[in-house]
């Protein structure tokens, strides 16, 4: 097996050259890069070698506590203790107060490596900035220098038996209590809802505190132990047996009066828990595009060294030598790349700040395309590998499964497409879109991005039109997600020589 | 989690009024209803309840031999027992003559209910048309009865470490020996190399005669047990890890010297071999549409059941009522359906016989196709049931573990696009295709035929004047797939009456 190697200089390239990181004030690409460089030996060394391991070992639940596969809390206090957690946390709340690009780089490289782990490590980033945002002063002063620690880790308790999608069903009930309030109910399919990796859980709970549907929900923090040090009465009832990521913990866990405290305005949980959420969802996109990213490398590697079939002059081949593998490689490669520059092109908008409303709708784009992106290619990876790819040993059969959920979870994939057709699209953020691509059109003048932008506003129109815009919604998402792909290769086009390897860059806009 | 249920309603409608059946002479549609719906109920009762068991529990290889998950060799022996191993084989050879239509029902609901047992006991009928067709008469005496019974089970080894989809790489030897012949190599990836199932395994080996590469391989049959009753040198040296199949054993086995006898012509090993294979790849189209359809069942009855999200009147409803949802539901339909009639228009003209060249035209598409469609529906399946999905609970992640192989075996779909279009497409099976969509239209005036067909000939013609028709080969595959599929579906619209739910089958059509 092929063992993980991060898309450092990839990765760098996108940033800086193809999403415009290069072109901000607040950012020292240099910096970057050395910081990236370090994480990727961190994940190559220590992260990625427990990836397989994990998944063949699982967690388990014993006696009410989930344990995680061995190493895994070793490899976590190294985490920790290089000061990994910290990276974008405010320097005063002991953070090294570095811009989010930042976390665009380890959090990819983080997936690559080992996805489950990185999930159950990956919501600290969302719930501080979830603290900083709706918080009191006392609560960042109490939670959130622990999660810059690592001494603590957060999950975000959302989704219920009955309440998948649709959060206005949720049911688990928040009511006053003398020490602020109590929790009781039920919520399920929480990752990392325990485990034995760091001292304390945090979680962020989403409750009811009237009966007003989604107006009647508040948001909460829900320590794993109590203001007076006993632990609270949060129970891990189950872990799920998964298809994949099984050294992520996906716990069932009932609330049985469990003390918690309120964060931001009482029936105004729905608007603060998607803070964390778009947080969690600009992640997922780079899961996918490290499935993509690592099957790209696995097959490449594979095609390389095996020799299969004739060449035109009679002599053996390798398997790269044949067009239909060539086309699989190049499809992976594209997946990957198109799909890093996409989520890029989001976080520097983020960070630039002040189109928000191009962030908003990018956000969903970048999540349905970077996570099909990770299933297609690692089923092209496999593929590639014949009979080999479907065999554990080569390692693509657990990037096909972990990857898939990607599309699932923090908003199915479909959910996303409604949202952009029926709220999005028709108004500002749309404008926004059109106004986006109009100059990218400007900088880079070509028949694609025209007749794409022709095309996508035409069937904006309709979908201002349709009395139901959610019939269009899906072939309403794949064509914007056309017309943003013909932007984006137009830009790598434009600064492929940037790129180390620029011949491979300049293949890829060929296509 | 959703019991297995056959569709047979589908098949039946499919085969008699969709591809014709009804039309042959040979053909008793009452008859033929009667033989399913006994298959589809010891399927429904008996085969798959050890589906889920068996992908837990899995194979294991002590002491040399291979123990199937327990219920299995009882369930096989109930197979035998009834006569299902003897359908198609001739009266003479104590079979029950029936024709290969037949084979079409029984083979695509075994698949639905347990994909790994059918493919241990699936070779059967594929080694039997071998036999029949380049075997002595002593051979066929010999051999085929004890295949009839279900006392002997068949396997194909063709493929070694260093011979995938080159077969001219082949090192596996045959020399000449005393008692006939003698097998020295090693085999890989051999389904059922081993089992505890039948008394006995018949090994239909390929192995090399002299060096001259592809002309230098026979074809040999193996059996496990020596002319003298004492056990033939043939050993299992591992059993393959994989994503999925579980239940099915993927052997490594090791031939030191195995008493073997050749069947048919010596160099001539590659021509018989594909008269089994001809039949494994019709079969396996038949496994991804049996996917599909399972897929599409566990699919349509969760999203009925669970209630969520709300209707344009305020009042909850369940998942089948949002547009996404109805849009992937139909999705998945349409690629069962679909793929079905393209496996069932190559059986009916295969039963007819006189047009081998269309059959040799249609049996790579419908084996890319239908294996994609296999692969597509259980991804959409699983998107419906959302989270629920991806746990082991629902069964739906062992339909898209389990038919991942589909789309590699038997001829990794890539090789079978390279074929259709640089060997097939270009000659005389082209013009039988072209000759056949003509037809078509000609009974069912339409401009989707029509047009699809006037792009298919365009795209032939390049294809005919490209120096290396190789890297058109993926494009035309799809192609072909839409211009075949136009016609299916005007021949489903045609008699949608037919079927017991003519709404369901109308609304297929009209996407």
């Amino acid at each position: 097996m092929k063992p993980f190697q991060a898309p450092i200089e990839d990765i760098l390239f996108s940033l800086n050259h193809v999403a415009g990181a290069n072109g901000l004030a607040t950012w020292d690409a240099e910096f970057a890069a050395e910081i990236g460089g370090h994480f990727a030996a961190f994940a190559e060394g220590e992260i990625a070698p427990l990836d397989e391991p994990g998944d063949l070992q699982g967690c388990r639940l014993e006696n009410g506590r989930v344990s995680m596969p061995d190493g895994f809390a070793e490899v976590y206090r190294a985490y920790a203790e290089q000061g990994w957690p910290s990276l974008t946390v405010p320097e005063e709340y002991g953070g090294q107060g570095m811009g989010g690009l930042i976390h665009a780089i380890t959090s990819e490289v983080f997936s690559g490596a080992n996805h489950s782990l990185q999930m159950v490590t990956g919501l600290v980033p969302g719930a501080v900035r979830t603290i900083l945002r709706f918080g009191t002063d006392d609560q960042k002063a109490r939670y959130i220098p622990p999660l810059t620690s690592g001494e603590t880790l957060a999950t975000m308790c959302l989704t219920e038996p009955g309440a998948g999608s649709d959060l206005s069903r949720v049911r688990c009930k928040a009511e006053p209590s003398k020490k602020g309030w109590s929790i009781t109910g039920e919520k399920i399919f929480i990752s990392g809802g325990d485990q034995d990796l760091s001292e304390r859980i945090l979680h962020l709970v989403l409750a009811r505190t009237s009966d007003d549907g989604i107006k009647g929900l508040s948001l909460f923090l829900c320590p794993c132990t109590r203001t007076d040090g006993s632990r609270n009465s949060v129970t891990i009832t189950r872990i799920e047996e998964k298809m994949g990521l099984h050294a992520s913990p996906t716990c069932q866990m009932a609330f049985d009066g469990a003390e918690a405290e309120l964060i931001g305005e009482e029936g105004k949980g729905l608007a603060a828990m998607f803070t964390m959420m778009n947080h969690a969802r600009a992640d997922v996109a780079l899961q996918g595009v490290a499935h993509a990213a690592r099957a790209c490398d696995i097959a490449s590697a594979y095609a390389a060294e095996r020799t299969q079939g004739r060449g035109p002059d009679g002599a053996p081949i390798t398997l790269d030598g044949h067009a239909d593998v060539r086309r699989m490689l190049t499809e992976i490669d594209r997946l990957a790349v198109g799909g890093r520059a996409i989520s890029h092109l989001a976080f520097v908008l983020m960070e630039q700040g002040g189109n928000s409303e191009l962030v908003d709708f990018l956000t969903p784009v970048a999540k349905v395309f970077c996570t099909e992106a990770g299933m297609r290619g690692a089923e092209l990876g496999m593929q590639v590998l014949g009979g080999y790819g479907y065999l554990k040993e080569y390692r693509l059969e657990q990037t096909y499964r972990d990857c898939r959920i990607t599309a699932i979870y923090e908003g199915a994939n479909g959910i996303h497409e409604r949202v952009l057709a029926t709220r999005l699209a028709p108004g500002h953020p749309g404008d926004a879109f059109a106004a986006f691509v109009e100059a990218e059109l400007a900088s880079h003048p070509g028949t694609r991005i025209e007749n794409a932008l022709t095309e996508w506003k035409a069937s904006r129109q309709q979908l201002q039109e349709a009395p139901d815009a959610s019939i269009l919604a899906h072939g309403f998402m794949q064509q914007t997600i056309d017309t943003l792909l013909a932007c984006v290769w137009a830009r790598i086009a434009w600064v492929a020589d940037e790129h180390p390897n620029p011949a491979r860059m300049k293949r890829l806009c060929d296509r």
